[in-house]
């Protein structure tokens, strides 16, 4: 039984005892501990690789920090390098892949991997870090989406325009449709591989999708996370596995993905919270969706600015039920983390 | 008297004898006549700088084009530059100051300059290409929004996660509404100078408005627009002056928008235009939106995508007046500019 289930009941939009909180990426660059454990490994991708290291990144900002949940560590370019893509790190420039999909033949050859297979190092992490949270919080596995992962498979890295990805979408549609639905497959068995080895919940990050037009967007990322939803097993040990969406950018098309069959939505920044709390009407939980850049303010305006998001979403219900609070995208490496004390007191004494 | 009124009347939501069309960055690297001019002139700046080469890429794409508008050959970045940050171009590296904004005493010292002392050059160049068109279509002027100049001159350049602007606006918003309101000054008497030389339309450019959270757009980039359009002479002549605002990723906040005194909205590709004009019922006309990738398609294809804009914009009204077509953003280089001409036919001979 979960000593602090408050985030999972959130997502159910059953009472909570508080607001439930954690930040995307807060395992990460902003915490000295963090960069300390990654020098020692040698690199980025070592870590998610050795499930001790991922575990003990896993728990450092649970550590420091009164959170309501963990999140796998691990990278959403997991499952293309298990493609086949060859995925690399440059110095100074992001990740990027060997073997860009560009050619049809290459393309038609696209496999999904078992994830059992060449994803075995993500599921000992997973299995590692729950049996090391020792039930005091839920753990979150995720993957990118299938639109977001194929940018970086057909850009090779990552792009300003995605000229390449795009170019394909309006010139050889069945190309990408391809593409997608081999990466569904392949999302599908990895989350659900993650749910069988301790993940309780699951998220699907959809960080370029908000680059498409409104049409684009509904064929090309939202179908398939829809389809991905519909493939994934939603109970283990009588516990229900809800499942969150977050597409960055999204804001417009909120009703949509509201209906993917997700549990919950995850917001960027841009969206009001009321807003947003009006247009789904209690179909799903909502997910959010503080900017960022806030926790460089000192901690006085952070603990408002928090609040403000958190009136926001009051405005339009009754109570807070159904509110799981997140920065609207990954805490920035340049963040202090004494500030980060603020934004949790601000949301976990909610209302003052 | 103009020979072609139709982008004019557009904004006026009257009738018109074809779909109006112009292209953001028409006069760009994509042609390779600009690239010609741009080498013998040494640089991008020269352009600008020299009122006959201005006009001479000016004119390019309306002597290869059936387009129904000009726009001023210029930089959003001239008004800072006149405020002494300091414009430099590192090749690769996109626009720079060699002073950027962060100190409070610079920003105590920050004045709204003279456009017809240092910003003569765009104002020459504003006359030649007026002369030069001879009315054969209107000719645009531009700025960029105060928002968006700050990003630039507290950023020093481009940016990805707008760090240091965001820091001042939750850490110092004093300092930030500083810069905005003596940037908005500025702005507004540099496009009362370009109306009074010259330009029959205005518009403003609002790239990095949309990186910032709803009620932040309001207070810090809406409301200096607002206060813009409020100064600027709106006839000119006996002509009326019609103002377009453009947030680039502002689709949630259209209706604000459209209430900000401007005569139409642009709109990037994210937003579909049938609920675009449903939301602004008529208040304002729209200019938008097709993703400039599809320019990267086959001319079929091209076709297809414009028409289906189109087609969505009329599913939401009895016509199609109140609509200038135009890309949700800047024409990229890459485009081949041969597939330019299967755009124009399709809108202008909309429907088929």
């Amino acid at each position: 039984m979960l000593r602090n289930d408050n985030f999972l009941r959130a997502l159910s939009k059953q009472p909570v005892t508080r607001i439930p909180l954690w930040l995307m990426r807060q395992a990460g660059r902003y915490l000295p501990e963090y960069c300390e454990t990654r020098k020692r490994a040698g690199g980025f991708m070592t870590l998610c690789q050795s499930a001790d290291l991922a575990c003990e990144v896993t728990l450092q900002p649970l550590a420091r920090y009164d959170l309501d949940a963990a999140i796998l560590f691990s990278d959403i370019l997991t499952v293309p390098d298990a493609m086949g893509l060859g995925l690399y790190f440059e110095t100074g420039e992001g990740p990027r892949f060997q073997r860009p999909l560009r050619e049809e033949q290459a393309i038609n050859e696209l496999f999904a991997p078992d994830p059992y297979d060449s994803l075995a190092y993500v599921l000992d992490a997973t299995r590692v870090i729950r049996k090391a949270l020792d039930n005091s919080v839920p753990l979150i596995g995720f993957s990118g989406s299938p639109y977001t992962l194929a940018c970086y498979m057909v850009e090779g890295g990552s792009s300003k325009d995605f000229r390449h990805i795009k170019t394909m979408l309006y010139t050889r549609p069945d190309l990408l449709h391809r593409i997608l639905t081999v990466t569904s497959q392949a999302v599908t068995a990895y989350l659900n591989a993650q749910i069988e080895n301790g993940a309780q919940a699951v998220m699907l990050f959809d960080t370029w999708g908000g680059s498409l037009s409104n049409a684009a967007y509904q064929e090309f990322s939202l179908a398939y996370m829809r389809q991905i939803i519909a493939g994934l097993r939603r109970e283990r040990d009588g516990e229900k596995i809800p499942v969150i969406v977050f597409t960055k950018g999204g804001g417009l098309w909120l009703e949509s993905i509201a209906e993917s069959g997700c549990d919950a939505v995850g917001l960027d920044w841009t969206v009001s919270l009321g807003d947003a709390r009006r247009r789904v009407g209690g179909k799903v939980a909502l997910q959010g969706n503080l900017d960022p850049n806030v926790l460089f303010a000192p901690p006085q305006t952070i603990a408002l600015e928090a609040e403000k998001v958190l009136a926001s979403y009051q405005t339009a219900g009754d109570d807070m039920t159904g509110l799981v609070f997140n920065l609207g995208h990954g805490i920035s490496q340049f963040t202090p983390p004494e500030h980060v004390h603020a934004l949790i007191e601000a949301v976990h004494g909610y209302p003052r």
